[in-house]
């Protein structure tokens, strides 16, 4: 029997393990965030969320959406939709046994892109911080994808 | 050459792969929920989708949102953003050696959980339900992110 | 220690990398046809990308929405929610020891079916071009599945 523990002991895979489980766990702040925003500003999208605020038709009026939150629910899809691709091809391309100062640089890069993203999309801070963030953590999960597909393109 | 198939032998991995494949195949429902209530009450989001219910501007007046569509719409995306976390942390904390029923446990919980806050968005059940079953499923990933970055963090 | 890159040396494992890759890049792509759509059309949903376009109320008329955009956007929204089920459930099905033609099979009617998804979503085709496209990669994903919790499960 395979000894799984073994895996991590691979630098450049645990690496990526420490940067993922960082990267979801920021953005797993943004439902967080979101509930923050819902609740203070009392800002709802279903009508069973709001009954502690009043009944029937004075609850209803805390149905509406609102900038702040928007704007929070807009990061947050931009998160997943940049941080699953760098997920499954970071995954893939870990266990492709790249060289571990480079593997660590485009973690690294991804990570710090992602992050000052999210501090971009909510101050939020004038153009173009949030789409030059953007577009580094684009840049290194297509680099990663090419990497992959040089040495191990399998069809 | 490494024999794949041995990792699969490795019993916290089999426990996860079961767990994900299931939440994952639940959150596929979503998907044919949601096609469901479009197809029965005529609300569609693309004018090629209501073709066959009448032609020119007696197919547009289908191209309109319904409250039990968007909710179904909001419980998927709620999934999303809640099963990517746990794919990503549940996956490298499977590799990094738990304890056995340690692990089983946190698996048990979020697939509950997230189970749970799906009857309850899409019945609904009146709060705190859904917000209760969000927080266990929240909470369950937080703590196997916590033990991942304990033992193995590598920066 | 183990020596990870042993892990690609596996037919299967590559050949699922290779076309989970593909299909993760595929899916970036969305996200720079929106940023192409809403800088061609200047339709943006942040004041502060609009700033290039006007000062003050002249910027706010481009806080829109707009039909090619939110096509594009529910498209990239549709991929997000049919990859992740690929993602997870085709990673572990890869390391369940499938038959290599089968899992290939599988790999490929699914990035093809997705790539179809897409031409048929953003042409757009007429039905039921996309409606079949969806059922096939969906199939294909729900068939992986089926097949490792009935030689796998452990629950």
């Amino acid at each position: 029997m395979v000894d799984l523990t073994q895996i991590m002991d691979d630098e450049v895979f645990m690496a990526f393990a420490s940067y993922a489980t960082i990267i979801l766990s920021k953005m797993m702040l943004m439902s967080a965030t979101t509930a923050f925003y819902r609740m203070t500003r009392k800002v709802f999208a279903n009508p069973e969320d709001c009954v502690t605020f009043g009944k029937g038709e004075n609850a209803k009026k805390y149905l509406r959406t609102d900038d702040r939150v928007e704007r929070v629910r807009r990061a947050h899809l931009n998160d997943l939709e940049n941080i699953v691709p760098f997920l499954g091809i970071g995954l893939l391309y870990s266990l492709s046994g790249p060289d571990l100062s480079t593997a660590i640089l485009h973690f690294r890069l991804f990570v710090g892109a992602r992050i000052y993203h999210t501090i971009s999309y909510l101050t939020p801070l004038p153009q173009p911080n949030r789409a030059l963030s953007f577009f580094i953590g684009y840049g290194v999960t297509l680099s990663m994808a090419y990497r992959l597909l040089k040495n191990k393109l399998y069809l």
